[in-house]
């Protein structure tokens, strides 16, 4: 079939950016300019640098045109996925580790490989400061009364927004205002269990999952998650039929450690197995505005036609961290995690609700998230030559296309739990595998972030790593 | 012995207002006025003036001088002690019927005696607008990370301070911030329960306290309260040998519903008992700040020797509601509360926080509290004088010297859930007794919420309400 002109066009410039032409930064010539020296029309341009971004290839910047994307010099080779093991359902007692290891990570004097959250400079300030500042001195008194518990209705409506504009139908009062994603997940959770029963999670895991679970008196069922594509269906498939979970809680789009997405066919067909089993689904979707490729990957809800899926964000990684504002889209649970939350913390901070409705109707978000999610990507870039320079042949890693986690897979012989300490005394933090897990799995692997500024210390911080983990090979 | 001159004074203003020559509102001379018609010293002056704040006779408002405090002119004669009851142990199962109730009261248009609000306007919206406006524009953006998960060290020592001007030993690393009183008492019960135990309670008790039992799978023992001090010891003692509770959760100030205020002596004589016993006490002491007394009454928590209490509180009542911010002392089950509080929701609203430390660092507290608790004095003298001239005879009330509830017990034949709902079809809400007990108790008691102005609107809404009752009589 011959090529239409915008695809020859399009595939000149991948020839270009392939050969080393055009590097990493480089600027595109402007439509205008590439329409005139070529003799095509602006359209036929347009749909070129459409392709091109589709690619992941080039990007656009807000009013400066294309740049070439920038792909790492040196990768580490990628991780796959490990041998299949069997799930077994067991208690969690991993508070202490896992407390131990957060409170060491959270100095600022330290290089914060290991921390949670990206980097405090990222988000606009300024301008959710202005709209603070608006919002609250125009603040309706009643809202305290009005807003309960289910959350300010200009907010919830302007998520709803963000979810139509992707195709997903959602209705603003499908929404309900948290303190956080991360009490949204806490309220699915008391929605769909009983103390005692399981919850099927991935593995390697986020351990504020396996920390709500032991708080709630809940057991854990690990599921092998593929490095690339999240959670091993067949896999979850057999462990629900032997053990029989009251719920599954997954992240399916940059998922925290692995950094791995989900394929959306592969969505599609995980709620239609959860639904055929009748598991409610718990999403954690936080990172879903964090994706480096063309476009937004959707929540597994997109897929969700019988509502046993519950989906869970925030604004914390991508817009507002501190705020603590989350929501949840509740499904065929939605009245029971209203309730909930009516007993639970009652309603969520009005002002800083009314804000961010504000910044959100004002505009400027999906600017802010470009600048982000650019400099995230070229941040990965950086952590990722550094660690093919300087960790020990025999490393691997997960190549995440989102978020800010990239999970390190050490020669096995390496003890991460020790190299987090010599780091740690050495002022560099890191997220050790075995904190990941609840069966203590993930000895030799490490949980990196790459949300903060590429330094000289952070530099130095990656050799200081390399070298402790070649001293142990 | 000899009265002091000071005293002399004083019992003569008190003659005074009590033969009804000095009447509520009216303004004492000034202490110069005074001092030079009288031909004492200031200080003489000064000192009879503050004993009759004391006795609760007279107030200082700010810079304006002192006046005689109003009391009702009417009062409906007070609720005594109910017929001592067995405490059982039951299942909880409350929050169908409780939600049923609220969503019924919270409608702008219908005469909030139900709600459990004040009006919106007793607050300082603007001034804490301005505090908001200043903070957060100054805000670190690290604070996110560092104020993880105890919450912003600046109102933490500002609640501190607050605690240390009434003699109660605290220090800043004490405190937990929390989304407001709620998810701090869930915290406390998910600290030292798991599902199945009992917990001790009031009866009548704050729903919220049902619906969060009821969340955690827990069982309740009601303990009957007197109306005017609290919670009965003798029954206390024999719930808790009889049952074992694994908690005690109470409102030692101004108990919602009843209004009633625990002597210092009998909080001292509390802990002593459920120290001896080893039962932990979860106190909900968010009304403290609304007495209309000399001075604000002390947590049971002063008088925690050994650890075994946790005290919960907000702005919420008292400053700013719907911001959602509350905070815990958490006694010696700190630790397993913050990790609680690091598992449940990460930490509390940042941009909230740093507005309150900023409010309450700059001042106007104080003065805002004066004029609140002025208001919520007066506006409970005209619900109580409306009681008294609608209500049919044998009706009873709770005269609560704080707080903005009212606790109402009719003649013992009336239906107050048909009350209730003959009144809502009406366009007055009110908070019907059953709602605020696990056994069904209390089918004649309405709570009556006195903190909305008593317009006329209110006015005709108590003589609709002692229609609907005299009707059933």
């Amino acid at each position: 079939m011959k090529l239409k002109r915008y695809e020859v066009l399009a595939d000149e410039i991948t020839a270009s950016i392939q050969a080393g032409t055009r590097r990493a930064g480089d600027r595109l010539p402007s439509v205008r300019q590439t329409s005139a020296s070529r003799g095509l029309s602006a359209t036929t341009v347009f749909k070129a640098y459409y392709l091109l971004e589709a690619r992941g290839l080039i990007r656009a910047r807000d009013r400066s045109g294309y740049y070439v994307v920038g792909k790492p010099k040196a990768l580490p080779p990628e991780l796959e996925a490990g041998a299949p093991a069997e799930s077994r359902r067991v208690d969690v007692d991993v508070s202490d580790r896992v407390l131990h290891v957060l409170q060491l990570t959270m100095r600022r004097d330290v290089v914060p490989f290991g921390s949670a959250f990206p980097h405090p400079s990222l988000f606009p300030h300024a301008r959710l400061a202005r709209a603070m500042a608006s919002s609250v001195a125009a603040l309706d008194p009643w809202s305290s009364v009005d807003d309960l518990s289910a959350g300010n209705t200009r907010l919830r409506r302007a998520i709803a927004l963000r979810y139509l504009a992707d195709g997903v139908q959602v209705r603003t009062e499908d929404i309900v205002i948290t303190n956080g994603a991360l009490e949204a997940l806490n309220l699915c959770l008391g929605a769909v269990t009983r103390p005692g029963d399981s919850v099927l999670i991935e593995s390697p895991t986020f351990y504020s999952a396996l920390q709500s679970l032991e708080r709630l008196g809940l057991r854990a069922i690990e599921v092998p998650a593929h490095p690339r594509e999240g959670i091993e269906l067949d896999a979850l498939a057999r462990a629900i039929d032997t053990h029989r979970p009251a719920a599954c809680w997954l992240m399916t789009n940059f998922q925290n450690p692995l950094g791995s997405l989900m394929p959306e066919g592969k969505k599609r067909a995980l709620v239609e197995l959860l639904a055929a089993r009748d598991v409610p689904l718990i999403e954690d979707d936080v990172y879903s505005e964090l994706y480096f490729g063309a476009q937004r990957p959707l929540p597994a809800k997109a897929y969700d036609e019988s509502g046993i899926v519950m989906s869970c964000s925030s604004f914390s990684k991508s817009l507002a961290p501190g705020w603590r504002i989350g929501w949840v889209l509740g499904g065929r649970y939605a009245d029971r995690i209203l309730r909930g939350k009516l007993s639970l913390s009652l309603s969520t901070s009005a002002p800083s609700q009314a804000a961010l409705a504000t910044y959100l109707e004002h505009g400027g978000y999906d600017r802010h998230l470009r600048q982000l999610r650019q400099t995230l990507e070229q941040q990965r870039n950086q952590v990722m030559e550094a660690i093919a320079r300087h960790f020990p042949p025999g490393t691997r890693t997960t190549h995440p296309d989102g978020g800010y986690f990239l999970w390190v897979a050490l020669p096995p012989q390496v003890d991460a739990l020790a190299v987090h300490r010599a780091a740690l005394s050495l002022g560099v933090s890191t997220a050790p595998g075995p904190i990941f897990s609840v069966q203590d799995r993930f000895r030799h692997c490490l949980r990196l972030n790459y949300g903060h500024p590429f330094d000289a210390r952070a530099q130095d911080g990656l050799a200081t790593l390399g070298k402790l983990i070649a001293r142990q090979c």
